[in-house]
């Protein structure tokens, strides 16, 4: 509360001349640090700044998970290839107990995808289906486009008159620092397929939940009601989506052919690949650090999420290289993420007997980490990350951490204190899902402040001695 | 040769303080304008600047062609639709004369593009069809990869030596602002495939001909030698290329399997569209004004060249408005130029035994312009237009005019005068060619700029007293 008064206080132009003896006023507050706490952070300032300025094994992992494997959907035998590289890799930076978990999913997976504008102007469109989207028929469909600007006016509609109609919803969204743009657009591809067929719509075509200007349309999951038959649903590319705004505005009906025959391959296997770095304590809870293995299909999954993956792994190594931390730390790269957190949901039910402390994920991109919160209850523990932290330029943010898709299980189940290391998203949302999310777009420089805040953190988190667990593992 | 030394003293850092004193020399040097040539300037002057403050007609014709009729792919349907749209709405501005001068040709279209590696490292890769391209069978050809960094390399192959393989030319190329970085890589483009089927390759990939990093491969025509039969020829999107680079660089043989089932259609029409803004002096020769209305197939052909159409054409309704200069001045709007220059070729030779004065050209984008060179005699003309243009930020360049491809064939006939308004290339290759090439990457304000330049150039040149034929129209 003390730090969202200040934050307002800074807001004010005309008093930011008092901000400095505030400031110190802060800073003077806490007690000196011991000798034993000065040696510690000496320690996780050095280990930082190693991972600063020389680490190669995250670059070492996208590079080759995106070269070797390219896209990994979950389900496939794609995916499959990818677990046996990653238990190769893992194996290799010899952490401990390395082994991959499989489960059974339901697997979907894409057909062919075209749209064109039959009438008034007729061109081809670029399109992608949208995960779990149902299918035309190969020969496709011919019919008229309902236009909603955005959810709310999509929502308004009266029930029954989309009949016969493609819904084409033009949720805009722009790009933001925290990703809440994602929030704010992402219902117009989670559930609008699901509400236009709900008002009688054949299908529907949404403009792509992304920021940027390219033919590359972002896929992504949709999803349905309990017994709804899944209608045909893809994105356009948003220069296709603004051309198609055009056209309407012109006045005329537009009619569109659209052909997406995805299918379901029923039930595949699909696994988690789990490593270990001992801890020094063994009575300690485990840290779970998670990325995802699994990617969408378009792209190579560079910047979802093989550097997440690239990132915690690059720092739990240094960290073991380092004689590990008084927690073991547990790294988690699920499959299976983007098409519904199967491998999340598997690791919380193999896993949720054995006790846990803190979880954290890395599943926003390779930008830079800019902000730090917490979900965690000791003030001198929260200080001594955010002091690690601060040399990279990484704020304290005022909001509570979340975790991710993949350690949603385990907190849930356990209430663990989570710390969140956010990513800068401003840029995340032109690549998200889409055919170009590939290497060339990680600066090797940004992918080593992510290990460097990484090291940082579970350094101290790792040894600290107010993390215990908040609740029994599985209730018991 | 002056402006070439002092560019050289300039370059010389310790010696840039006595640049002013040699500024003033120089603009002290031409003799004061008489009280008609303060009149003409001035009306230059309003007439740039209103162009720059409010037009509208360009942008109206780059949204209008773009979402009525999209890509217009030279000898289809789709460029006699749009030559039908250009008539009406040219003959909507007032412009007088308006029609459509058809030819024939042979025409080429795409057809299905698939490439995937095969092995060692599975996955797909995005590619497009070189215009002209042979094609594989529908069930494609798989074949091993050889790898050439560059073009040199690959001309360094000894005869045979590609026999049963797929060349890969990943000759690379860097954004230029004056374009000159497409002379560099274009060879990769325009002659490799020729080079590597007479060395005995079944086929050829080539790393696209582009500076940007998105998954869109970029198109454009290549060659063959006469009698030579066409291979497959495609253009990998740069972060495939990339990729593929990695793949090889790990020393295993990449084996590829490309689908491309491009076909010729045979001969259909294509055709020039033309308008005219009559001139006040009867007998003064015609100034000729080019774009092309054809595009290739992936993008709408906003940025190459409906821009350069909706440039030339707003420039040229803005003078129309004033009263016309004392040369007519002719629009061309050149049908099929990306497949080889046939719309050019055909006005050349309608038009040959016509007197113009002078050539100019727009298709290079619809960034600013920043530059003004001239192949021109007189040199109180050369210094006007460019006083005109200066208010612009544009500079005079030291190098020759050259026009452009389309009037390519009525400058060489008739050694018109040429004036090129460079634009600024620096972005143009990143989008060039490829499906990304939509209204959207287009600045309103640039496009304005463009106009404004147009106008002042036109105005200053078609009253000018010095232009005149410098030969007889078809060598009379």
């Amino acid at each position: 509360m003390k730090t969202l008064r200040l934050a307002l206080v800074a807001s004010v132009a005309s008093l930011a001349l008092v901000l400095p003896s505030i400031a110190l006023a802060q800073t003077a507050a806490p007690k000196p640090p011991t000798p034993g706490e000065v040696t510690a952070a000496k320690a996780v300032a050095e280990a930082r700044d190693a991972a600063l300025a020389d680490d190669t094994v995250a670059w070492d992992i996208v590079e080759g998970l995106t070269t070797e494997v390219g896209q990994r959907m979950a389900g496939t035998e794609a995916e499959a290839r990818a677990r046996a590289w990653a238990k190769a890799r893992l194996d290799s930076l010899d952490f401990k107990s390395v082994r991959i978990e499989p489960y059974n999913m339901q697997t979907w997976v894409r057909g062919a995808e075209t749209a064109e504008i039959v009438s008034p102007f007729p061109q081809k469109m670029a399109i992608t289906a949208l995960g779990r989207s149902g299918a035309t028929p190969p020969e496709g469909i011919t019919a008229p486009i309902a236009y909603f600007p955005t959810y709310a006016d999509l929502a308004a509609a009266p029930a029954g008159s989309l009949k016969g109609k493609i819904a084409f919803i033009s949720h805009n969204m722009q790009p933001t620092q925290d990703g809440s743009g994602y929030g704010f657009a992402g219902p117009a591809r989670w559930t609008a397929p699901a509400l236009a067929a709900s008002k009688g719509a054949i299908a529907t075509v949404i403009k792509s939940v992304g920021t940027d200007l390219h033919r590359n349309p972002h896929t992504g999951n949709t999803g349905w009601a309990d017994g709804q038959t899944a209608t045909a649903a893809g994105a356009l590319s948003r220069p296709d989506a603004e051309n198609l705004e055009r056209m309407l505005a012109r006045g005329k009906p537009v009619t569109m052919k659209l052909v997406l025959t995805p299918r379901w391959l029923g039930e595949t296997q699909s696994g988690n690949v789990i490593a270990e770095v001992p801890g020094t304590d063994p009575r300690a809870g485990a840290i779970v650090i998670a990325c995802h293995l699994d990617s969408w299909d378009l792209g190579t999954g560079a910047i979802d999420d093989a550097s997440g993956c690239a990132i915690i792994t690059a720092a739990a190594k240094r960290i073991m290289a380092a004689g590990g931390t008084r927690h073991p730390i547990r790294l988690l790269w699920a499959g299976a993420e983007e098409v519904g957190v199967f491998g999340g949901a598997a690791y919380g039910k193999a896993h949720g007997g054995e006790a846990h402390v803190l979880a954290m994920e890395s599943d926003f991109g390779a930008d830079r980490v800019w902000r730090v919160n917490f979900n965690l209850a000791d003030e001198a523990l929260k200080t001594r990350v955010a002091q690690a932290l601060a040399p990279l330029g990484i704020t304290r943010g005022t909001g509570e951490a979340h975790g991710g898709a993949d350690v949603g299980a385990i907190i849930e189940a356990q209430q663990t204190a989570v710390v969140d290391l956010s990513q800068d998203g401003t840029h995340y949302f032109d690549l998200h899902h889409t055919s170009d999310d590939t290497l060339d777009k990680i600066d090797p420089a940004d992918l080593r402040q992510n290990v460097a805040a990484w090291v940082a953190a579970l350094m101290v988190l790792g040894n600290a001695p107010e993390l215990a667990p908040a609740v029994a593992p599985h209730g018991e």
